[in-house]
């Protein structure tokens, strides 16, 4: 027969839409996935009261042990009930793809997912988000490290950061993701986890007790939120209507908004090289009369120019490119003994 | 009293949550954004039936007309009912920070975005996208190449790119967006949206007669889609799950996805530049046997290793530095006499 991929929304059943429910309903068996999401037990009495039969899911069932649910599959009408939207976990892409193999129909009945809702209540514009991530609950330095990366290149490019805390267990809390982003912080040092970093963190997305809290690091390490789901946004650049959003509908004191810089590390990078060049051709200017060495250094300054300008257009890329040559023109100069210089560290 | 952002969810009614009917039951009066989404009369129909007075909500009526509906806040229950997520769209951000400077209570009802909905009926993980961009309808080139480069952007780090079409008047065509970004493509000519570009098309989600549709360029642009709204999305590098997803799902044929190739317009620029450096070193070695040209040629080789190095750990702006930087040596040389050789082009 088939299966269908049945999102739940954010948890509480009223998120839960009228096409999820129908779905259910009409099911032979829904299978509903306990590894993935965190569903409350208010929810999961009421899907068991509205359908036939109701099989808690758990990692095991949706993976290798998925030959039961595909057997079933094969001659009854089989959902699989999922937090939020599905195919958000590979997981269950797996499992479309097993079925999809067999000659099995599938379907899907979207939800609301976190990805989208945490955006739209943070303030801050969905277009201006960058790749999202998760932070895993196993403490392991690798992964947080790539967290930490993530959120820096999302911060070069003036965009924000979702980031999605595990659920896994009783679920990972933000403070203590910032903390082992802070642990990072002391050995990285790019500023990207500073005490001082606005962040944005949301507990309990569609909830009653729904917090969604914007301050310092500092401040939310020492907030008192309720139980996970726990989620962080890493801001970017802010947009003026995000500023107002952060400071009239967060509470975010104006001062701190006004404060607020995203690191850009390409950005940091340039100008340092840029101003060490200017320093390298301002000692060598007019310290050889040789016209060969005379046209070298034109070329260069040339390039710093062009540097500079690249960088005040937002083009990192070509401006890295001017100013690493100019450093090598002037770095040969120096080498072969023309001009006399020391970099400027 | 209060505003109430309601999201809609996809258009159909039976993908708006409980939480949502109950909040537009309750209202005194419910504005209906007609401006920013697309919503089938047969809900429009439904909502007036179940709400106390229905008001069709023009741009007018949500941005400079707005006084009207904040004094309504002022003694009544508002709701403000949204297609999709609230908040996606920047004027109903601006409507709340106007209500929240005037004391009114604001608070915000989920629904289904297809920002998240359209990510996952891809079979593309919703991890590996990229900033989303929205082409509109208005024909500019600005815009048109605003969109191009988000593109570009995104697969030269290996994301996926969503690109929500206008649903202004009747909603921006997939084969009319895509003839405009090739149009743009001719000029540019950087690849991002070549004849055989394997793209995702998604119409219509939500609905009955949704499409969601995988191929190349032009087989989109000659394929006959159900009305808007439309949605595209352009790949970034493949995991072998999202191939199988595409093949298994989607139904592209095997080779097109085996074939797909993402451009990588920094990897690409730094690979030329390296070939012209080896070039240029390779005609340079032994040329001369002073000493101080021999240290400069050494430092230039080992630049161009760390390049290479950089290059293929992924780490694009070190990998581009480097090898400007040789650049800049060698370039000096040649132009002091030292050594004699061409760019290759």
């Amino acid at each position: 027969m088939s299966i269908t991929f049945v999102g739940l929304g954010l948890g509480p059943k009223k998120h839960i839409t009228e096409a999820a429910l129908d779905s259910i309903r009409r099911a032979d068996v829904v299978f509903l996935d306990t590894y993935t999401g965190m569903l409350p037990k208010e929810t999961v009495d009421f899907l068991r009261k509205i359908s036939r039969r109701l099989v808690l899911a758990d990692r095991y069932t949706l993976e290798e042990g998925a030959e039961a649910l595909l057997r079933d599959a094969v001659e009854k009408e089989v959902v699989v009930a999922v937090q939020g939207d599905p195919f958000v976990a590979t997981t269950h892409i797996s499992l479309a793809l097993e079925a999809c193999k067999r000659g099995i129909a599938c379907k899907t009945v979207n939800g609301i997912s976190s990805y989208s809702a945490a955006a739209s209540l943070s303030g801050l514009q969905a277009y201006k988000f960058g790749r999202a991530v998760t932070l895993p609950s196993e403490d392991s330095v690798e992964s947080v490290r790539s967290v930490y990366e993530n959120i820096l290149e999302n911060m070069s490019r003036g965009l924000h950061t979702l980031v999605f805390l595990d659920t896994k267990g009783n679920g990972l809390r933000i403070p203590v993701a910032l903390s082992r982003l802070r642990e990072l912080e002391g050995s990285l040092k790019k500023g990207v986890v500073s005490d001082d970093r606005l962040v944005v963190a949301l507990a309990r997305l569609g909830y009653e007790d729904c917090v969604v809290k914007a301050g310092r690091v500092v401040e939310l390490l020492a907030w008192d939120f309720p139980d996970p789901p726990h989620m962080l946004i890493f801001p970017g650049k802010l947009h003026f209507l995000e500023r107002e959003a952060l400071v009239r509908l967060l509470g975010v004191p104006r001062e701190y908004v006004e404060a607020y810089e995203p690191i850009n590390y390409g950005v940091d990078r340039v100008r340092r090289y840029i101003d060490a060049c200017e320093g390298a051709l301002s000692r060598s200017r007019g310290s050889s009369r040789e016209a060969k060495v005379t046209e070298v250094l034109r070329v260069a300054e040339s390039y710093l120019e062009d540097s500079k300008f690249f960088l005040k257009s937002g083009d990192i890329f070509n401006s890295l490119s001017a100013i690493s040559y100019c450093e090598g023109l002037l770095d040969a100069l120096r080498m072969l003994g023309y001009v006399e210089f020391d970099w400027k560290k």
